[in-house]
């Protein structure tokens, strides 16, 4: 029972309190799963079925162009969610592939079960309408540094947004999330390695 | 009351329904503004304090680059809602700027008299999320479209997402949204003029 409550206060606020009815309820609709480095748990074109919390681990999901090139759209660390969200909301198919880059737990949830518990428990709903506002505040701000930031700023606003997650994820992660080569990554660690030194 | 009831509808679906005492808090917390065409009513670097919702008109948001370069970020009409989302969810300064390209009539609302609309009225918060998981589809979809579409397709979702706004916007607006110049626009536009006829 004491691990059981964990997952929903993970998941949620602890802030928030929950019944153990509402606890119960919860734990039903959301499915512990285990994947190894290097997985790609979602592939372009397949059906969104899941968004994913992250409760270890690290993910990236990316574009992969018509060119062949990689664009990583987002990573997820400890707290995050994941998944096609274009696909997940709007029930299409996926234009993202989601891969593991570290050893993962993830608790999965389909659409449908996440809306029961809108409807069943409304406090869950007003948590996550915030969260997703939140969401859609970075992800707006990613665009707008891309439009109008040097490659260094985005590079040291990265490393604000994901502190540590340079130690699991490799360097053309990085380069093809700020949409820079490998070789202008470097340039700019330099850079800054020596500013700071 | 009839007036009154029909803002309350124009805003929210005309699937829910309201109690007149619903109706009446929700009226008081919106404010219908005027602005003339060329309007701005939002710089950058100012305190956002309000989000829009378009009765009337056509408006953009736009980011001035440092290289003093725009950008069109969103364009609003009838029933969409227009801010400066990282300003206005995150309490921060705008970054961006808005202006009206037609006359507009909008209701505008804070945020702390829409998290009170949705405390007292939950339906009205389930009704919000659901759009800002569409407004949070539709700009992702744009940003992985400027990664891995032509610009010819990009015009091509431009006129679906936005029917009948070519008559109100400038060619220089659409540009800067699409991300090309006004010359690559006008030869998009007779490429598809030529085959189409």
């Amino acid at each position: 029972m004491k691990e059981s409550n964990s997952i929903v206060h993970e998941i949620f606020s602890k802030k928030l309190s929950f019944t153990q009815e509402e606890i119960s309820f919860i734990e039903q609709k959301y499915e512990r799963v285990l994947f190894e480095k290097g997985t790609i748990i979602l592939r372009a074109n397949e059906h969104v079925k899941y968004q994913y919390f992250v409760s270890e681990g690290c993910l990236r999901t990316y574009l992969i162009a018509k060119s062949g090139k990689e664009h990583t759209i987002q990573f997820a660390i400890k707290d995050w969610w994941i998944s096609d969200y274009i696909g997940y909301f709007s029930q299409s198919k996926s234009v993202l592939n989601i891969e593991c880059i570290e050893h993962a737990v993830l608790y999965k949830i389909s659409r449908n079960d996440m809306e029961e518990i809108y409807t069943k428990i409304p406090k869950t709903e007003s948590y996550i309408r915030k969260k997703l506002e939140r969401s859609f505040v970075s992800f707006q701000k990613r665009i707008l540094a891309n439009l109008s930031q040097s490659a260094k700023e985005r590079y040291l606003n990265f490393t604000q947004d994901y502190p540590n997650i340079e130690q699991y994820v490799k360097n053309y992660h990085i380069a093809s999330y700020l949409g820079i080569t490998t070789e202008s990554l470097s340039r700019i660690r330099k850079e800054i390695a020596k500013s700071s030194s």
